[in-house]
């Protein structure tokens, strides 16, 4: 952080508007991380809370954009400053979509709290959702260091969610395969893991408005995808 | 369009990053569309070309986010025309991800084409793919026009792709139950009908963008879903 007494009146602004974006980072690695251990341990009234938490980081992007877009009106910044701008608004998207995840993740728990489990899989499930928090945490702390070598490794380390998300994948197919009564629980399960593998997309995602930000592009679409299931490969989106 | 001779420097610039708007809805339409015969029909040249063509949109959308950054900066536009470049910037965001879906949908067509057909199934889903073109179609539409009742509107009638997606997704469970051996299809289906589901939701999202340039407000998270299928509720996300 700069000395506050040589701060330009874009600067202050931009403060206040990035300790918006880290506090909306923090509620939706905490969604994330209770939607988890509501599914782990049945705890409808945690899955609840998280449902009735995204309110919350919906409001707060609201108010991350119309700041962002009272900050180019107001102060019409240009090159760098420019580029700030539009990548706190683009991540403050990417945390939206992210606790929107959490919130269905929740919802789903709710549905699958009342069938029968599926041994092991809720547990790897809690797995996924930690890693994923931490990339998301290192891509936010990435942006603020503005630490390009950092953003690249998180983007380099896509797959390791990925083969997390194929490895699980299997487990539910054995499950559906072995009794069909393991359908349903086993498709809610799916599209948890799908949508916490998403999560990991959007940490990537804010990763490279760091790498936006040092050079003006955001690197492409092609990142390396782990297809490790044959037959039944998961291919991203 | 109004009369080019009293058009400002800043609405020339504009015209030009919207048409670019109006080619990537073209591209992407019709990239969805041929995804979608590409799997009823297992025509693979015609899912490689699909696959192909998401370059061509990204770099489109890469291009729209440079213009719309450089009017920024060199127009410094306030009020309505700041959020008619934040909406051209958001719109351009969300083709990208329905292009990217048309991308997955002809990756899994290839896969699906060395399956066991699922009857009716890729009918089903040409038919859905179909409804949310004309969706995309519609809202970039209301979108040029500024027509805040069609945007509404089409808002409204989110349902109607949602309820599309709960009878395949019924489809798809009848065929598991029935043989295990249809699972890894119907996993594959599922996905396909849950990203155009995906797509719809982008069309609504850039309907939403119609309301905002009126309004200056993007309208609540909250639509009425459709949650069909008792004990497998299809909970969006």
């Amino acid at each position: 952080m700069k000395d506050p007494h040589i701060l330009s009146a874009f600067d202050r602004d931009l403060e206040a508007v990035q300790a918006h974006v880290l506090r909306m980072g923090g509620l939706v690695e905490q969604a994330l991380l209770d939607a988890a251990e509501a599914l782990e341990k049945r705890d409808e009234g945690l899955a609840q809370k998280v449902r009735a938490g995204d309110e919350a980081i919906d409001a707060l992007e609201q108010q991350i954009q119309s700041e962002c877009a009272r900050l180019l009106a107001l102060r019409a910044p240009t090159a760098g400053d420019l580029r700030v701008v539009l990548s706190v608004m683009r991540i403050a998207a990417a945390l939206e979509r992210a606790g929107d995840y959490a919130k269905n993740l929740a919802k789903r728990a709710l549905v699958l709290s009342n069938m029968a489990p599926l041994e092991g899989t809720s547990a790897s499930i809690q797995r996924m959702a930690r890693t994923v928090v931490l990339r998301l945490k290192e891509a936010l702390d990435a942006y603020i260091a503005q630490d390009v070598a950092v953003a690249q490794d998180i983007r380099a380390r896509d797959r390791e969610v990925d083969q997390m998300y194929n490895s699980l994948f299997r487990e539910l197919l054995t499950h559906m395969m072995e009794d069909p009564r393991n359908i349903s629980a086993a498709m809610h399960l799916h599209f948890i893991a799908k949508n916490i593998e998403r999560v990991g997309d959007h940490a990537t995602a804010i990763a490279e408005q760091v790498i936006y930000l040092a050079t003006g592009e955001v690197p492409g679409d092609e990142r390396p995808k782990a297809d490790l299931v044959p037959g039944v490969s998961t291919l991203e989106g």
